[in-house]
């Protein structure tokens, strides 16, 4: 596995962006998105997925000049209507409304739609932090996921993210899919020939199944939970109210509507929104009591649960956050390390864009 | 068992609030939102929690005549201080702040410190409904739960609701614990000495337990997830939103120094807060969209969820709601079954505040 110097493998993204024709503070925004996940360790919402966007761009599914725009507003909400952007554009544009309502009004709530895949949740929910503020992500995804009871795949893995500050320690962020298992957890698997778990998939009649390359013989995965006895009709109720925040409030695609991520899928035929939804939300900390009584009892909750007692003394309790945070105090010295097959893919688009591809550490 | 008229059951628990000296308001708010519970089919919720709420009066735990108040607030933010009330009664004046607020702002968010146990968080997440706004409430409680890889219990079963309304279908209403298994179905379990599956429950030493009395031995619950390998660490994040959210905003005690709600354990003798902390929103959907367009889509949302192919035709998928729903519209009828315990509970609060306890149907 060869190994990249951060802002190589970031410049060359944005070279891309640019190449299929966006502006350029919307090229090195996009490439931002995309090279922190493979800081955070998130590698499947990485440089992974560059030559997948582009697939849907040369489908003309995604627009590289949006008019990304606010269609509705009050005091602390915006719709807005983000015209076929990438997500990875669309999303901080969002985030950064959520943040000036909030500054106004103490919280702003964003509903977007007509947008695509926006990277890593975690991403925009942390650009509320350096303005003492909680932040807020989720979007919904194309449909994997059975409801509990059901066959039929009606949810995508509907990710959300919480970022709260903190005062002398790191901030708590958590990200996560509203499923047993994330998604690139099973396409490691697949890569691997590994089999999966009971409880994170099922086949197309609702068994149980280990096989990772289930989903594409019919087959789901399962929401939070894995069954009805333990609780998976609340990982339903959660990648609902994600799909319901994200696309029934802004007028995108929701349910079984949403489209593919994949361009060789085409997106269903009877749409009842415009392109996928996010949600996104702002709360300044000092709206609810001074920010420093806040920070201070949030440095005093993250280390209360950093010293709870473990069960295995070399495995301590993990804030929210903390396994991200230190992959990429590693890999902004280290670099990134690409998977061969992202290597050789990302090598096509260089070819391809006659882009010249970095040299690895 | 024995059944009871709705209004009898209401009015005895309305005597029994007024009693212990609640303004006459508060008594009838009181006992509403615990029989709502009731009606709802969420027994753990209801009456039988009525001579625990006493205890705590008894105890000084419960002001009968609290000075609710903000203490701070923004065009769409309110940190209010319950005073030590009740959380039945605390609960929905916190939930028409929020509700003011977004008829103002969009939305509304209040943190509130200072409270008691709540009854259920449905209740209150639907008092938005009739304002056609999405109505969300979360607490934080006792600490029962361990974090992913620790024995020690930080954080409570934190529940969180949230209310969506709709147009001709029943509004979405999901209610639930962010643990595996809600605390109620373990006194089930426990009543009828019947044993827990594995997922549910470890011992005072990390192993997974089929014992639905090992909390009382050290033992913990488990967050939603089970484990790791099935996903307890986001049920673990839930868990930890809902008691910052709830607590470290508002300034009531978090993770392990929530105050018991059982009066025979004392409160922790070095509390970092007041009370139990509570988190309400409400966000109006005409701040987003066009409620007809909303209510619409919601229909669209509820019937192709309903309509999804069940693994067993006789096992339909649900929409969250509809079970207590079902229980409402039965129990409204042909009235509250009581377990014979909580009746012989119930009697003796008869016994002694004087009132008379109501006639079986």
């Amino acid at each position: 596995m060869n190994t990249f110097h951060l802002s190589k493998l970031e410049n060359f993204c944005e070279a891309i962006f640019l190449s299929i024709g966006c502006p350029s503070n919307q090229a090195s925004q996009a490439a931002q998105v995309l090279i922190a996940a493979d800081l955070r360790g998130v590698d499947s919402h990485g440089v992974a997925r560059l030559s997948g966007y582009i697939r849907l761009f040369e489908k003309n599914r995604i627009n590289p000049k949006p008019n990304v725009s606010i269609e509705h507003e009050t005091l602390s909400t915006a719709t807005m209507n983000a015209d076929g952007a990438l997500g990875l554009v669309a999303g901080p544009l969002a985030m950064n409304i959520a943040i000036q309502k909030a500054l106004h009004a103490g919280t702003g709530w964003v509903a977007m739609k007509n947008s695509n895949h926006f990277g890593i949740a975690g991403y925009h929910a942390m650009m509320a932090l350096e303005h003492n503020m909680i932040g807020i992500a989720m979007t919904n995804a194309s449909p994997l996921v059975a409801p509990t009871h059901s066959i039929s795949r009606m949810l995508g893995t509907n990710p959300m993210a919480f970022a709260i500050p903190a005062g002398k320690e790191p901030a708590f962020v958590a990200d996560f899919a509203t499923t047993t298992a994330a998604n690139g957890k099973l396409e490691i698997l697949q890569r691997k020939s590994q089999e999966a778990p009971q409880g994170w998939i099922q086949d197309n009649v609702g068994n149980s199944s280990i096989n990772p390359n289930e989903l594409s013989k019919g087959g789901a995965l399962l929401p939070l939970g894995s069954d009805r006895e333990h609780g998976s009709h609340k990982g339903y109720c959660l990648g609902s109210v994600v799909d319901i925040f994200s696309a029934v409030l802004s007028g995108a695609n929701y349910g079984p509507w949403v489209p593919p991520f994949v361009a060789f899928l085409d997106p269903p035929s009877n749409p009842v929104g415009d392109g996928i939804g996010h949600f996104f939300g702002a709360m300044r900390i000092d709206a609810f009591r001074k920010a420093e009584d806040f920070l201070y009892h949030m440095d005093n909750w993250i280390s209360a649960f950093r010293n709870a007692t473990p069960i295995e003394q070399s495995q301590p309790v993990i804030i929210p956050g903390d396994p991200e945070r230190e992959s990429e105090g590693i890999r902004r010295v280290s670099g990134i390390p690409l998977n061969p097959k992202v290597e050789e893919d990302l090598r096509m688009l260089a070819h391809k864009f006659n882009i010249q591809f970095p040299e690895s550490i």
